[in-house]
C-alpha cells in the first residue's frame, strides 16, 4: 500500500519546485477520467499533437497563440523540451552560450547532445544579476574562439535558485543581432506571469508544465516556437512520415496532458494577477529580514515568488542545538509549515506563489516564534 | 470543459493498446493523491530511482527481481526505453539486428540514435511467424557486410499486430552465442505473463506501464538489465555526479510512477492467470472463426489476448452498406461496444485481455446479430 500524499491538505508548503504545480479540483477530475493508460488514443490521427478528442491539437494552438508564438508541442517536460531543440537545430561538439545560473538540466541536456556550452557570468554575490549585455560579450568571445557563432542562445528568463527575472528582449536582441536562436528557458515564467514570445524575440520557448502550469499526473512539458523551426523540429522519420523522429511519435500520451489542458483557463487567469503575486514576494522578504540576520539574496527589489535567503540568524541557532540544522524543518513541521529542506538552516529557498496573505502571515509569525524561541532573545 | 472519459464505465473496450493499461480502483486513488507537480519529490535523494518516500527504490529492486533481472530503472515509456539503451550501448553508423515484426518505435529510436538497422523475416501469411533460427543467419549477414557482429539483437516478445509470442529464449541463445547484446521488447508480455529475463538470456528488458503493467496517468516504462549494463545506462553526467545523463537526471517524476507501483500488487497476480488469459483468447478467435469468412491470422494455437482477424464477411457487407466501412463500428458502438477502428473491415485488430467470458459471449453474440442482419444471411 503506497501512502497518500496530503502535503497541500494538511500543510502550507513552500517548496519552490512544487508552487506552480499544484493541480486544481477541475483538473484533478480530468486526471482520474484519463488516468487509464492510453486513454487519449480513443480517437488516434497517427500522432499526438493532431489530437481532435480530447482537442489537444486546438489546445496547443491555444497555447502557441497564449506565449505570441507560432507553434506549440507537447514534450515530456522541460529537459526535455531543451533537449529536442539541441539536437535538433545543432550539431554535436558545437558551442552553445547560456546563462550561467541555468538549472542543471540545461547543462546535462547539452552534454547528452555532445555540445559545448559557455557561461555568460553573473554579478555574484548578493544578486546574483544576469546583465544582457554579457550576451554579446560571451557571443564575441565564442566567435573568436570557434570562428562561427554559437550554435544557440539560451537564457533561463527566471532562474530556480534566485528567482532573478532577466530582460529576456535585450537578450533576445542580442540574439538577433548575432544570428544566434534565441532559447527562453521559461520553466519558472510561462505559466505563472504574462509572456509575449514575439515581444522578447524568442526562438523557442521552453516550459515545464509540473512547475508552473498547474498540471501533473507525471509530467509535461511545451516546446513554443517561430513558424520558420516547425520543419527542424518536427521533422518526420525516414520510414513513417506522420511521426515526429525527435518525439518517438509522440511524447506525452495522457492524463499528464489533459490536466495541463484542463487547468489552462485557470491559468489563463492567473497570470493576470502576477503583479500582486510580486507584491506578495516583496513583503514577504522584507518580513523575513525584518526578523534580523536574515537576508535575501538576487534580484532587489524581487520580481518573482521565488526566495532565497541566506540565514545566518538560524544557523547559530542549529550550532547550539541538539537537533542542529534539523530544528527548523521539525519546528516548522510542528507548525504544519513544510517544503524547506530538513537540514539546512545556512540559507533558505521557497516561493510564495499563490499563498493567502494570510498564510504568509502565518509562516512570518511562526518564523518569529521559532527565533524567539531558541535565540533566547526573548 | 474536457469532457470526461467513460469509455471503460460504459463500453466494452476491446481496443489492442488499452485493454493491459486499466488501472484499478487502488492505483486510482494514488494517482489522485499524487496528482501535483513534483509530487514524488518532497524528499528528494538528487535522483529518482535512489528516492525511499514514497518507496520507489524498493520498488525498482522488486521489479528487477519479478522480471529475474539485476536493475530496474524508470523511462518515460517503452519507447524512450528502447532509445536510451540503444544511445548508450551503441555509436551511430552501427548496425543492430531486429525482428521485422517490431513496433514502429523500435525503428524510430534506431533513427534517432542514427543506426542501420537489418531485419530479421517473418514467415509471411499467414502466420507471420518469427522463426528463432533466422537470427542466426540475419547476424551472419551483418558479420559479413560490416565485418562486425551487429552491436544490439533486439526482439519484440510479442507483437503489436499478430499477437505472436517468439520463443525468446531460443533469440536469447543466438545472440549470446555471437556476443550479442539481447533485448527484448516486453512491451506486451511483461505486466501480463510471467517473464524471466535470466532464463531467455536477456540483458536488457523494455517494458510499457501503460500498456501492460495497469499504470497510466501518463506514460511509464522500465529498462530492467544485467548488472553489467548498469554502469553503461546509468552513467553519470560529467557536471552532477548523482545525475544519470542518458534520463537528464530523473524520467517520470511522477503520478505515472506512482500508479506503476500502486497495481504492482495487482499485476503480480494477475501474471499467475496468463494461462486463463490464453485460453480465453483461443476461445475467443475459435467462436469468431465460426461466425465464416473470418480467419484469425498471426500463431494458430494462439499463445497471446492480442488478436488480429481477416475478416471477407464484414468486407462484403461494407461494399453493399449505405454506411460503407463504419457501419461496424457503428453498430458496435449501438451495443456498447467499441475499440474497433472506425471505418476498417477488412481486418479487426483486438484484445480479450481481462474481458469476463460473458462479455466475450455478449461480443462474439453481437458480431453474430450483426451479420445475420446485414448479410441477409438468415
Amino acid at each position: 500500500m503506497i501512502k497518500p500524499r496530503m502535503r497541500e491538505e494538511l500543510y502550507i508548503n513552500l517548496n519552490p519546485l512544487q508552487r506552480g504545480g499544484i493541480v486544481p479540483a477541475e483538473a484533478r477530475k480530468t486526471a482520474l477520467a484519463y488516468v487509464d493508460g492510453y486513454s487519449t488514443c480513443d480517437y488516434c490521427p497517427g500522432t499526438l499533437h493532431l489530437m481532435k478528442k480530447p482537442p489537444i491539437q486546438d489546445f496547443l494552438k491555444e497555447v502557441a497563440e497564449f506565449l505570441n508564438m507560432n507553434t506549440a508541442i507537447l514534450t515530456h517536460g522541460c529537459r526535455e523540451a531543451k533537449l529536442i531543440i539541441m539536437r535538433s537545430i545543432t550539431t554535436p561538439r558545437q558551442t552553445i552560450v547560456v546563462d550561467s545560473n541555468k538549472h542543471y538540466t540545461t547543462q546535462v541536456a547539452a552534454e547528452l547532445a555532445g555540445l559545448e556550452m559557455v557561461e555568460v557570468p553573473n554579478s555574484g554575490y548578493p544578486n546574483f544579476a544576469i546583465k544582457p549585455e554579457d550576451y554579446a560579450n560571451t557571443i564575441e568571445q565564442v566567435k573568436k574562439k570557434t570562428g562561427e557563432p554559437p550554435a544557440l542562445g539560451l537564457l533561463t528568463h527566471v532562474d530556480w535558485l534566485y528567482g532573478n527575472l532577466v530582460d529576456a528582449a535585450a537578450v533576445g536582441e542580442i540574439c538577433q543581432e548575432y544570428g544566434v536562436p534565441f532559447l527562453l528557458n521559461a520553466a519558472y515564467s510561462s505559466g505563472r506571469m504574462p509572456i509575449d514570445g514575439n515581444l522578447l524575440r524568442a526562438d523557442f520557448i521552453t516550459c515545464s508544465g509540473h512547475k508552473s502550469w498547474a498540471a501533473g499526473a507525471g509530467t509535461v512539458g511545451i516546446i513554443a516556437m517561430k513558424k520558420e523551426w516547425e520543419k527542424k523540429i518536427m521533422r518526420p522519420s525516414g520510414h513513417y512520415k506522420v511521426k515526429p523522429l525527435e518525439l518517438l511519435g509522440c511524447t506525452t500520451r495522457g492524463t499528464s496532458a489533459l490536466t495541463l489542458m484542463a487547468s489552462f483557463p485557470r491559468v489563463k487567469e492567473r497570470i493576470k494577477n502576477w503583479s500582486e503575486e510580486v507584491e506578495k514576494a516583496r513583503w514577504f522578504s522584507a518580513q523575513m529580514e525584518s526578523l534580523g540576520g536574515i537576508r535575501q539574496l538576487g534580484e532587489k527589489p524581487h520580481c518573482h515568488d521565488l526566495l532565497r535567503f541566506e540565514t545566518p540568524l538560524l544557523n547559530r541557532i542549529a550550532q547550539r542545538h541538539k537537533r542542529r540544522g534539523y530544528y527548523l524543518y521539525e519546528e516548522l513541521r510542528e507548525r504544519k509549515i513544510v517544503g524547506i529542506k530538513p537540514g539546512r538552516t545556512k540559507g533558505l529557498d521557497l516561493s510564495t506563489y499563490q499563498l493567502k496573505k494570510e498564510q504568509m502571515s502565518y509562516v512570518i509569525d511562526n518564523f518569529n516564534d521559532i527565533v524567539n524561541k531558541l535565540s533566547g532573545r526573548n
